[in-house]
This record gives structure tokens, sequence and C-alpha cells, in this order.
């Protein structure tokens, strides 16, 4: 059997149902309920076919230049990845020798530890960053935070993250792929050029609606960043992807509104669940983490999905009484709670 | 320094020139010169942004499903790559142990190499198939084989590919990025379900004219593309690129009219080149590699280059003394062939 030995152990990471019909309300991975700048589609409808003909700039430089104007640092400091999860595959490769160790909070984003068994290495899991130190901390060279965190929604303030990054000897990356959603983010410190190990994630599959394009990037100090450039493929984010990302950060305006519409519906949502007698974390994403009143969490979520409601449920210990549910529009959010008081009669 | 010893010891590999501007002849990396299916452009236009929200599907049925049909093989059989790059790296992983090596032809595809150095594994470059044998091939477990081959576009029989297949414990991946140019091929192995050990990986970039597209596929005994599912990133390739590529299959025509004419064009810029003394390797590829009559090749390399005709040279011992230059349209050739005749004055 040719397969190497970790691959043959590994169990896949299951990422959330991707239903093919059209017709059922979607709560599950944490999508935009709203459609993407239609600068994108313009993009798409004027794209010139010359320019698939040849590989696309294997720099991603006017995507980049966009992306640092955007974000306030230099286009040198920026790494632009077939999604955040490639950019996770590379740090995995370029941040951690084969006898070291990845770590992140538990609960966190699920991925990370299908990562360490992809990298073939040890993943370590802590309740808290305070718990991240003496030998629990040893051979420890990655650290991956989800910030505001998944699948609880809890935002860390940048101050604690700031002080874990101070002393922290590894790398830690901040994953911010829900921060436009969120109140505060940790931006300033991959920007701050006193920091050597910070780097900070972001991506358009959330806030800019375009999960189906494939483009995350990181932000960081340049040493970090050139060995992501060169572990990576060379042509690793397409010329299609790379202008309707391009399009999208230049109305970005855009992408506001919708944040604002999300949040806006996710303070009703919490709202309406909590005079259900649920309990709700306080969440800075656009998702919430619920506890139902009366019901298990499994059952409600079979139920649901037997109406063409998808939500989200982590079998693990520390997540086993809860749903994860993305805010959708409104009327989804309706059609839910319709549903959650159907159940209740 | 946090970064990795291999990834602080390793230089990057160097993709060939994508000059930004556009009145180039360029004849360096082997793109096709005519454009894809306007099928392709019609996706594009029509493209529903809605699916720009939400993920792709992770498997990509429909490709796969058209992709199965196109080359007479099952859906099963079929994984798919953000380009043939990403295939080969997910290979390095899931076919690889750290202590083993991968091998190839050399002169080949000089990516492999670097390939290599990103896996931290050592890389073995052999003369010809006939060498991978007793202690030369030792813990090689994994072995890349172009063709055509890069950079020389000379192909192996079939026959012979089946032969070293056969008594090769390994896993051999015949990269067909070329193949449509050829006179034949080796899908027959990968489709046979007796060979265990035998990919075969072809690409967008090339006849369908798609290098800016990056999507590669490759086909094989199902324990080894189940390997690759399981090691890739969730989404590895995206919304467009799969509808894009899906266009292209199904107008798989056009592309062979296109295939046609650049081996018609092959035919008479060898013999141009012959009339000139120039040695040319029997090319079965969308490229041909020449050792000019009376120059050095680095010395017309660069003087084409101050003409904004770029072609490609690669300096190592084994292709020092000879050009790769991509077959474009009969005009380009022309462009270049007046342009070596003005050096020889």
């Amino acid at each position: 059997m040719p397969v190497t030995k970790s691959v043959r152990r590994l169990t896949a990471y299951t990422p959330g149902e991707q239903p093919k019909a059209k017709d059922v309300v979607k709560l599950n991975t944490n999508e935009n309920p709203y459609p993407p700048s239609p600068q994108c589609a313009k993009v798409l409808a004027d794209f010139d076919l010359d320019r698939l003909r040849r590989y696309p700039d294997p720099e991603f430089s006017a995507l980049r230049e966009a992306i640092a104007k955007m974000v306030h640092v230099k286009a040198a400091n920026i790494f632009i990845g077939n999604g955040s999860d490639e950019i996770l595959a590379l740090s995995a490769k370029a941040f951690v020798e084969n006898d070291e160790v990845i770590g992140s909070l538990d609960p966190s984003y699920s991925l990370y530890k299908t990562l360490a068994a992809i990298r073939d290495v040890e993943w370590r899991g802590f309740d808290d960053l305070c718990e991240v130190k003496g030998e629990k901390a040893k051979k420890l060279s990655l650290f991956l935070l989800t910030n505001p965190n998944a699948p609880t929604g809890v935002l860390k303030p940048c101050a604690e993250v700031a002080a874990f990054a101070k002393r922290f000897k590894g790398i830690l990356i901040v994953d911010e792929a829900y921060a436009d959603f969120a109140r505060e983010n940790c931006m300033s410190l991959a920007a701050d050029e006193k920091n050597k190990n910070v780097i900070v994630m972001r991506t358009f599959s959330k806030s800019f609606s375009l999960a189906g394009l494939r483009v995350g990037y990181c932000v960081g100090p340049k040493p970090l960043i050139d060995a992501l450039y060169k572990v990576k493929d060379s042509y690793n984010v397409d010329a299609i992807a790379q202008a309707v990302a391009l399009a999208a950060v230049k109305d970005a305006k855009w992408m506001r509104a919708n944040v604002k519409k999300v949040v806006a519906t996710r303070r009703r949502f919490v709202a309406e669940l909590e005079k259900r007698g649920w309990d709700v974390l306080p969440s800075e994403s656009n998702f919430v983490f619920a506890r139902p009143a009366h019901a298990k969490a499994s059952e409600i979520f079979e139920r649901l999905r037997g109406r063409h409601i998808y939500v989200r449920y982590f079998s693990g210990p520390k997540t086993v009484d809860r749903l994860r549910v993305t805010i959708g529009t409104d009327g989804q959010m309706a059609t839910l709670l319709a549903a959650l008081d159907e159940f209740d009669k």
C-alpha cells in the first residue's frame, strides 16, 4: 500500500453540508445571505478571454496593492491564498518542523486538527490562552487563533491577543475570517513592525460574500510572508479570482452595507432566541452558538434538516449541547424561528 | 527564526517570466496562442453571482462527470486540482514518507526538484527510465514522468511507460500536460484496473488554452485518488473555475481544432529551424527544444528578449546549449525567425 501511513490514519475534514437543491434555508456554513458587489458581475461579463490563455500574475500585484491600501499595510507584507485554507496548509509547512506541535483553542475551527494530521504533526487544544504555558506549550511552534472564535462567535479583545503574542515563542496566526462582523480586530498587531511573530488572516468568503471564489489573504512580518511565497504553488490564485476579488475590494462599501444588515439581524435573532429561553453566547460574527431551552441540540438539528433548514451541529464533548446558526436574511431567520415554535407546541 | 529549516534552505521555483506588457511575442511558458472556447466567455457573462456567495462543490461533481466521459473512465477515479501543480504537491504529501525519495528524468519539468525540497525529501534525477533500478531506485516512492517530456518535447511510447510502471515499486505519475499535442498517450494505463500504481495527470492550461484558470486533473486507482481527496483543502477548485472548465470540456472540439493548428505550425517551424542549421529534438508537444547553429543559446535568448520576444532558457548543464520555444501563431513564429535571420547577418 503506497499511501503514506499518516494519510492512511487520517480522517478527512468534514465541511458543512452543501446541499445541491436551491430551495433550502442554508444556515450551516456561515455564508453571507447577500450577494457580492455588482462590480464582480461586471468583471465577469467583461473578462477578456485572452487573459485565460496566459498564466495569472504569480504575485497577484494589483490585488495585493488594493488590499494593502484597504487595511493600511505595505503590499510586501501581504500573501494571498486559494482561500484561507491554503494559507493555513502552507503555514503548517513553513512554520512547523516535523517534531513540533500546532495549537489552537478547543473548541475552535475544527479544520485545525485535521490540518495538523495532514501535516503529520501533533495538535494540542487549549481551553484558553492563559493555559498556553510551561510543559503544555512545549514544542508549540504555531498557534491558530480564530478571532472572533468559531463555533462560539466570541471575540477576544485585541489587548489580550497582543499580550499572548508577546509571551508566545512560536508564530501566532489570528484567523480573522469573521472580523468584519466584530467591533474590533487585531490588524494593528500584524501591521506593527515590532511584532515578529503575528500574522492576521482574512478571507473574502464571509463579509465579501465570495465563498465560491476561494480568496484569502494574510498580513505579517516580511520574513514570514516571504516563506509562504517560497512554498506556494507558482500560480495559486487564478486570473478570474484575482480580478473579481479586486473589484470587491474597490467596492468595499457594498460589503460594509451587507455586514451592517447581518449585524442588525443578528441582534434581533439573538433577542428572539433568548425570549424562547435559549442560551446564546455573545457573538461578534455572522453566526450564533446557542443552547436550546428544552430539546436536545442534535434533535433540533435533525428536525430542522427534515424541513430543509440547515444549521450546524458539532458532536464533540464541548459543543454537543449547542447549535451554530448562521445569520441569514430576516426572512430566513423568521422561517427558522417559526419551525422552532412549531417543535415546541 | 521560526521558519522551518527546510524552507530557509529552499530556493523557490522560478516560473517563466510573465511580462505585464501585452505587445510582446510570448513564447516562453507554453501557453496556447489561441483563445479558449467562446462557451467559456458565455459561462462568465451568465454566471449567477449568487453561486459565489456559497462555497463551491467540494467534489466538483459536474466537472468530474464530464471529464470522466471525455477520457472514458469512471468519475470515482478522477481528482481535480487548483492546477496540476496542486495535484503534484498533494501527491508529494500523500505518497511520500519523510525518509523517501521523489524521482524524475533529468532534464524534466524543473518544478519537480523544488517540489521535493518543499516536501523536505530527497529528489533523484535519472538520464532514462532504464536507470531506475537497484541501489538508485532505493526509497523511491514517487516517480514524476512528464510525457511528452519538458523541456525536450520528446514522447516516450506508451508501451515503454507501461513496462516501467510494471517493474517500478512506487507510484508513477505520468504528467501528460502536453498529451493532446502528441500522437499517443498513456490514459489507458490509468484506466486499466489491473494497474495499482499509475496516475495520469492532465491540465487545462495548454491544449484548452486555460492557463489563467488553474484547473488540472488526474486519473488513477481509487485508493490513490481517495488519498488525494483526504489531504486536499476542502474547497480547492473555485465555483467559476469548475464552471468554465466544464464549458471547455463540453466544447472539446474547439480545443482539438486549436491543437491541430499548433501541430501544423510546429511542423513548419521545425522545418524552418532545420533549414537554418538548428538541431531540433523531435517534439510531440506545443514547444520545441532546439540548439542554435552558430550562436550560444544564452546569447540568442538575451537578444530576443531585447526585442520583446520571450523564449525559455535553462542554464543547467544538460540544457545549457538549447532554447525552448513555445509554438505560437504562424505570425509569431515568423517574427521570431525574422529576428534570428537578422542576428545571423
